[in-house]
């Protein structure tokens, strides 16, 4: 089987190229319910989704394949966001579609005291995705050049060098064979404030409120700045940010899921020729 | 939200009582084109398969928010059968409805060095859930008396004390708060055949197979003997057997999904209270 050039046509430009982070682009500017680069609505979502949904998850059993006969590469989706941006969702509508054998997720909270007791790439390599797998961080070592910096938990000087550091980390996977598709998901301030407010509406979501989230809330300029320093620093050539809209989860899921398809059939794999001798096993099997 | 006693009226009898490993039971009488407690067809299984996913990830969601509030509780899902019972289409069919951010995902392949070096609970213990997760084991630590045994890896001295050793690491399990859902899937030597020769005939299926397969197949009695040991022997009041026939893999991926429900049913969750003021958080909110 090989990758068909098959963007759907309901997109007009290519989301791995439309969404990526250019520099000179500014966080305040960011328009959180547009729909870059699409040019259907919210009615063609549904199927769309379901479609490409098949298709990465076609894509990824390839990877799983390949790695049993050797190939050590792996991908890794980094979501970073502000609260209810929708991590989570992409966590369970596009990885979701993905056969679990294949996926490795880790979250990355508040450290525990053994995390913090160590260098903060620490927990983070331990949590990297092995040969043929699709890893995924929800949050991820970027915690510590943004919740880290705008709350001062530690000096400049010591989160000043970590973009520099992030990027010699990355450089690092990417010559290991991990393709990064880093994802930087922005909410607006007014949608935020709804998507919180549901969580208090409903028994079912009280759970994922955290009073928190209000005190990150008030912080916006600080994270502003914190993500467009994020962003100017460490989207390189070996591991570009993506800008993602998220107002409309639609758009997002459809989005982000693109860009997995895209970072795969970059990956340029075929089905592992057998390592058997095929006729052989078929007069094996016949008389066994 | 309670949880509806809500068995489709498709099942005529409860799939965790119908299915449970009776003493007395032999493998050599399973009939594993058989669809035991189900009155529907194939023709239904599309509808309810997806519906009942979705009740089972409910339920998933509820064990994983009440995690977040303490509860230290969580399921785990032992699959064990031959080459082609079709594990892996449970994992990706039933899992694969879930939220990947409450599952944790092990397959136990031959031993490493450094496993062989341990108990061979050492890498058992390794992987269980934690709280609020759904653990799956393809394959797991009945493969030391399974493939162990029917290969004599090691003498029957050492084998034999281990049914009454994992019944007491099980008990120790339950007893930490984690559901056992232990299956064991079987396949008909015939179908086994068809199934192997797919796999020979798709290039996107070869991966999938290893000549190995036909050497355990013809090993089938010796396996017969093995499972019957192991059901008799360690199925317990706390973590019991059962047994799903596997020839049509939309009755047993129904099946499964039903097991799964039913043990999430029986934990009685509910959607864990707020840990804070709802009102007083909507106030704040509103001015944040």
């Amino acid at each position: 089987m090989t990758e068909p050039d098959d963007l759907p046509s309901l997109w007009s430009h290519e989301p791995h190229v439309e969404l990526r982070f250019r520099p000179g682009d500014r966080v305040a500017d960011i328009d959180a319910d547009a729909t870059p680069g699409f040019r259907g609505d919210k009615s063609d979502a549904p199927t769309l989704q379901a479609e490409r949904n098949v298709r990465f998850a076609e894509l990824q059993e390839m990877l799983y394949a390949n790695s049993r006969s050797g190939d050590t590469r792996s991908v890794l989706l980094v979501l970073q966001g502000m609260d209810t941006a929708g991590k989570g969702g992409i966590v369970k509508h596009v990885v979701g579609g993905c056969n679990p054998q294949g996926v490795q997720y880790r979250s990355f909270g508040k450290p525990t005291a053994e995390e913090l007791a160590h260098h903060y790439l620490w927990r983070i390599r331990k949590a990297l995705p092995s040969a043929g797998h699709i890893g995924v961080f929800d949050r991820s070592h970027y915690e510590d050049v943004l919740i880290v910096r705008v709350h001062n938990l530690v000096p400049p000087e010591v989160w000043e060098p970590r973009y520099d550091e992030i990027n010699a980390f990355e450089r690092e996977l990417v010559d290991g064979g991990t393709t990064l598709v880093k994802v930087a998901m922005f909410v607006s301030l007014d949608e935020q404030k709804k998507r919180l407010a549901e969580r208090l509406e409903r028994p079912d979501k009280y759970w994922k409120y955290n009073p928190g989230d209000i005190d990150e809330r008030l912080k916006w300029p600080a994270y502003q700045e914190a993500y467009q320093a994020m962003l100017d620093r460490t989207s390189t050539d070996h591991a570009p940010w993506h800008i993602v809209p998220c107002n409309r989860k639609w758009y997002s899921r459809l989005a982000i899921t693109e860009l997995m398809i895209e970072a795969l059939k970059g990956l340029n794999m075929a089905w592992p020729p057998p390592d058997f001798d095929v006729a052989a096993e078929k007069k094996r099997l016949a008389s066994a």
